[in-house]
């Protein structure tokens, strides 16, 4: 880092050592958002080249490792170190409720957020058995859960109970959407002080799948119909009814597509914007960043639009059975490892994907090359 | 099992524990694989419903952890056990010259595959990197290498010093072929007796990519442009030679479409017919198996079409870059759970499956109910 870089970094630390975020005017949020796009950068080409060359002489035809020599690849790119390490994992879970249920958007009733948050930090869920299988952390945030949580102590990074509904008016302000999006980066920058080498997005929060889905549907281009899903199981009338309700929410609030945030406060939640905020985190920070289902991939895209470098961080995992979700990952220019026909979201499909970043790591550092194994190359 | 079913395993027993099959006669081995076929049973419906209805008391929407639920239930109706277990693995890679290499259908000279196996018995290759990483044992069996290898010793289970050249006569007499598929079932089920619970299935031998799309070709009734890919790496007119080797082993041959061990011998290989055995073999002792690529998925082809009910004990693991892969899993009835380019083989596809299989296993056994966790169902 250059003296100036170092002055920002520290600017930017002492913003995320604050207790309350809360207390940051609009301004200030402002700020602290700009700080940490300037300080996303590229990949680093010569740790790249030194991963390709190495990968190039190990024992086996060039690129037959497909999906993990690219991921050995990037992640040597990201640490700026051809010998990349991906010991530390942790999967981060944000929790936020979201207004639009009052159209009928979910098969579950909104208590089930709250109820699924106490079951994660039970260690009962599904993300929680997922990320013990591959040894990582859960690190869960109540970041707009719409009720009161016991103790209240993990209520103390809660923006707001719950946003407004987005089908009549816009869910957050401005200065809501950019509280999501820092405290996003303060829970990321946390793990990474101590010392998690690998992220991965997860989240709860019933009635997510339709911002999401709205999100997609600006970003891409394409209908509701194209890319809204059944969530965790509506039936047909209520599939119907979300499209409409998604329609009606974009045509309502006239979303930016060229200002993420703005997208974030009209059409997005809470935990979206606290997963895009711990994307960017993550790559200011220059750790990679797995990608979950629907949710997290439309966090990724309001990213991605406010800084498009960003994009370099990122690794998909699954792809799920919501239909936006592989349009949203085709939009990014990202092709999922999986298809596991996976709707649970939570961080589900990116805790399994931490298997295949470290299968890569492994393949790099363990491998024998054509020389120390004595094997012949092509013809 | 009934007595005459004891029986007939102490028989088959008595088989596997001769030092050496290479003795028994070409109306042993039909008998033998005769007792193994008979002794494959369908998927035990009891246990499948108790994993079920265990699945559906967990908190997530139901089946939303898609494939993982799938396998869940399938291992539970294979063990016969609500409670299933997978704990011990091993990857079986099997290793086979070809004859057809005259023909120039591969990148790579011959001689790579004694190199391959002894970097695998070193540790180095691709397989063992990805086994280690899955806590899974690698057995490596040479059933027809062509050149001698050193210690003998490594050579005891060798049927022949690679096929013949399947593009002028039959790769093996069916003698051979059946003791291939005789001595894979002796490996898995040595394997099964130091308490595997779930094996999967590896290879190495230069230009099996050929007898594998051939017996494809054979079985989906694709034409060899439809199912031929490049290997290891074939140019664009190597790639056209081998889709004409294809076609003519075929026309030369005729395989009996109907019989699978005819299949195996005319266009078939040593290591093919020894995972097709192998997978027999573990249908036999309920033990699930997890196919890789290609020609574990050849193999398989040539299983079920010995003995149709042996497709119940298949986990299919990667869809491989190789175009035949994809066709035939898709008349197996399997549909891939990973997307990672991969062409390189050795099992290193179905290694990454392990991780699967346990979470699925894992998901089952831990994740916390509707009711412990006071979770709200479905509105």
């Amino acid at each position: 880092m250059s003296e100036k870089e170092l002055n920002k970094d520290t600017l930017l630390r002492n913003f995320f050592e604050r207790e309350d975020l809360r207390d940051l005017s609009l301004e200030e949020c402002e700020g602290v958002l700009n700080l940490l796009v300037q300080g996303i950068h590229g990949l680093d080409e010569k740790a790249m080249e030194a991963v390709q060359a190495r990968l190039d002489s190990l024992t086996k035809p060039q690129g037959s490792l497909g999906v993990l020599e690219t991921i050995a690849k990037q992640i040597g790119g990201i640490q700026g170190n051809p010998w990349p390490e991906a010991d530390k994992k942790a999967v981060l879970v944000m929790a936020g409720d979201h207004g639009v249920v009052a159209e009928g958007v979910s098969a579950y009733p909104q208590e089930v957020t709250a109820q699924m948050f106490y079951n994660f930090l039970g260690g009962g869920a599904g993300i929680n058995v997922l990320s013990r299988h591959a040894n990582a952390e859960v690190i869960c945030t109540d970041v707009g859960i719409a009720v009161p949580l016991d103790p209240p102590e993990l209520m103390r990074y809660r923006i707001m109970n719950g946003t407004r509904n987005m089908a009549k008016e816009p869910a957050m302000t401005r200065h809501e959407a950019l509280l999501s999006l820092l405290t996003g980066a303060k829970i990321a920058q946390q793990a990474i002080d101590n010392g998690v080498k690998v992220l991965a997005t997860g989240e709860v929060g019933i009635g997510n799948t339709t911002p999401s889905a709205a999100i997609i549907s600006l970003f891409t281009g394409l209908s509701a119909k194209e890319v809204a899903g059944r969530g965790t199981g509506l039936n047909d009338a209520g599939l119907l009814n979300k499209q409409e309700v998604i329609t009606r929410s974009i045509a309502v609030n006239q979303p930016d597509v060229n200002d993420g945030v703005d997208v974030l406060r009209k059409i997005g939640g809470l935990e979206i914007g606290a997963l895009a905020g711990a994307i960017l985190q993550a790559a200011y920070s220059r750790v990679p960043i797995l990608l979950d289902g629907v949710i997290s991939t439309a966090a990724a895209l309001i990213a991605v639009q406010i800084c498009p470098t960003a994009r370099n961080f990122l690794i998909p995992s699954h792809s799920s059975v919501e239909i936006g979700h592989k349009a949203a990952l085709k939009h990014l220019g990202l092709k999922p490892m999986m298809d596991l026909d996976f709707r649970l979201g939570e961080g589900t499909g990116a805790a399994i994907g931490f298997h295949l970043v470290e299968a890569a790591i492994r393949i790099l550092k363990e491998m024998a090359t054509f020389e120390s194994a004595g094997v012949s190359g092509k013809k």
